[in-house]
């Protein structure tokens, strides 16, 4: 809320949030939308973003404030939209689901929500036009917090028919679960022939710092490039001069703000992607085979993601088992350890599930390396009582797959088969040394 | 198990694993202890560790094998044993509680377990009584996946003891839990006026790679030098020159294996101490008062800490408040967030549980970056519905510090204001650009 006394002059002239307005003041005049107040910031000051995107903040002392229209509906996103086709140029899908970076300040809460007009994105991107001829669309616009499995399906069927009328295919997302989803995609359009980029924004479009045009540039290069992948691809680092592209598997949101947040894990980036058009391939990639898969989305929603720490009590494990769970990935500690001793020992409880059918996999809390429970009589312990190990697999991959792999099998022993083996590089065969916080 | 062969045979001269053997094959003759066979190897070597600490492998075939000695008995562990006081070297305690740097290989199952004489850590390493003169102590010997909050109230204790009467304590461990354990002592070692160092070994002591010697010196000059703190100090990168001296409670293991495996996160070390006896301070850290903290080791164990991801039901908090949890770290998405639409939508049941009492405080799953909960609508929901979000501590500090805040307080208000307080440099009020990935 702004001070009562600016609430009491908007609600006399019929002005809200949202609504265009003129502010004159000591004879310069200031034309934009007027924002919600900020939390911290003075409220005898009125903020207006300006047609150039920034926001001022203006004192109401001696101001003279005047509606210029009502607050613009924002449109409901309709599929299948599409740029006028540039002469020449390939075309690149864009599938848009939301998050900051088809975002912008929701005049209700002051917060930033889902813009939910797709074309939007490729207007506010001007060099999008110069790489690919694009179309938008979107099959659903939500946070990526709130993302679950039936989403990943819906968006894999999506984006493979939207890979047979296009050269590649650039997946728009919420950053807080991009790393599942691109996850998620890799197991579920097995045989790929073409690059499925997935991108994001950590900054709103808002601001002078937002990453999304650069991001989303950068994918469509990489969307158009000779390689058959699953990736993402963010800011590489703390200026705009490239992005990385990383497997989508091996992949991981690593800080809550930074632009270079999301990190390969026991890997390295397949490529950077230069804002001035080059892709320098770090690694071999397998090339384009032109492949459009059929989605293979089965998928059991009854899996967990535990995390363990001293103390903790293994009654989680019979919980899972009670509420019908069929797997879990356990974050276990060290190089494969659960607790072996001392009231909270894990090793009852996990012989008791695995041997009733549970399923429970080992993935690393320590994120970087690779899980060996031979090193120590604990991790033999562990390993013994029925616990399966998943080598440098990342827990919140290991997760994915594990969804996804007891979407195909019922038998235990095919599960656990199918876990150990290599889908889509999200086990290492070896790790390269730059790979640890890469 | 050996090739049956080679089982028969020393079956018959009464030969077991561990026992001092003498092989002779083509002329030469080895000494040393039979070891068991490694699950990987050639079943028809046995392997012997010769007096140099080295492991060899040689083909039975041809070989005269017969027995020297019987496997010696290790000691158990005795408290208070201290080395011969050198002259006018300072005193540093060595508090010795398991893991790595204090064990080698267990002869019954091929893992390596704990070696319960902890002078045997002095013998290995002599630099150290160039440092110092040294005492060791053990209060208990477990491998630290195992241990609780019990252990780190006797270690507090034990810390405090040997405090009294050395410049400085270095507390042996193991690295699985070592960051909790340090976050722990944070807490419980309030108005500290010397160093507390914890330290620890990635590689057995048997290997030539180990990193324990050089760890254990280089936290005994950290203990000495001018300081009050808790800190970790470990290998800081590939190779022996320096180790990172890393605060207490931001820090966490990070790599499965890499000797550099311990990297402060949101945070860049306390100091670098080289090989060469330099000390590097790397940021300004309280000056040595010499106050010897009475331990504040109250500790409510009914805490849990949860890791969300998409798809995560919140069904969790429910079975925690029925189990008579009073306090839950959920590792919150990105900047603040928790599913706020769908059927999974936390919304509800967050705001139930701490309606009635429950308390749920916020960490990032990123673990780098600070938890913004204002910026996102959703974030504001989660904030709204009764999460405490804890700006850039890192989950597994908050989980530690949350069960001594609630063995400190009934009170949910005063918990509350607890957990933000700034009790050990748990809450960085600016992030330094270098600490992301250090």
């Amino acid at each position: 809320m702004y001070h009562d006394s600016i609430e009491k002059m908007m609600k006399e002239k019929g002005i809200s949030t949202g609504d265009r307005v003129s502010v004159n003041k000591k004879g310069n005049t200031y034309e934009g939308a007027l924002m919600p107040r900020i939390e911290t910031g003075d409220r005898s000051c009125i903020v207006i973003k300006l047609d150039n995107g920034y926001n001022i903040g203006i004192d109401c002392q001696g101001a003279k404030i005047s509606k210029v229209s009502s607050r613009e509906r924002q449109k409901v996103a309709a599929a299948g939209r599409r740029t006028a086709p540039r002469k020449g140029k390939p075309h690149v899908s864009i599938v848009s689901t939301g998050g900051t970076i088809t975002s912008r300040v929701d005049y209700k809460t002051g917060g930033v929500t889902s813009l939910t007009d797709p074309e939007e994105l490729v207007k506010h991107i001007p060099e999008l036009g110069d790489i690919a001829s694009v179309s938008v669309s979107s099959p659903f616009t939500i946070m990526s917090e709130s993302m679950t499995h039936e989403h990943w399906q819906k968006l894999s069927a999506e984006v493979s028919r939207h890979l047979r009328k296009s050269e590649g295919v650039v997946v728009t997302h919420g950053t807080d679960t991009l790393h599942f989803t691109s996850a998620a995609l890799s197991f579920m359009l097995p045989g790929l022939g073409k690059p499925v980029i997935l991108t994001a924004s950590q900054r709103s479009t808002d601001r002078g710092s937002s990453d999304g045009p650069m991001n989303l540039a950068c994918s469509a290069r990489a969307a158009l490039s000779d390689m058959s992948a699953v990736g993402i691809c963010m800011h590489g680092g703390m200026n705009d001069d490239f992005c990385i592209l990383s497997r989508g598997t091996k992949v991981r949101k690593m800080h809550t703000s930074r632009r270079d947040a999301f990190r390969p894990i026991n890997d390295i980036p397949l490529a950077r992607v230069w804002n001035d058009g080059r892709i320098e391939k770090l690694q071999d990639i397998p090339p384009r085979t032109g492949k459009v898969p059929r989605p293979d989305t089965a998928f059991e929603p009854k899996v967990a993601l535990v995390k363990t720490y001293p103390g903790c009590s293994p009654d989680i494990i019979d919980y899972y088992s009670r509420k019908g769970y069929r797997g879990i990935v356990v974050e276990v500690m060290g190089i494969g350890q659960l607790p072996t001793s001392g009231r909270n020992s894990w090793i009852r409880t996990l012989r008791k599930a695995t041997e009733s059918g549970m399923l429970i996999f080992g993935a690393a809390t320590t994120l970087y390396g690779r899980l060996n429970p031979n090193v120590y009589a604990e991790g033999r312990m562990t390993k013994d009582a029925g616990v399966v190990h998943l080598g440098d697999m990342l827990p919140e991959t290991a997760y994915v797959k594990l969804g996804w792999v007891l979407g195909h099998t019922k038998s235990a022993d095919k599960a656990r088969e199918m876990m150990l083996r290599n889908y889509a590089g999200e086990i290492s065969e070896r790790l390269h040394p730059d790979s640890f916080l890469y």
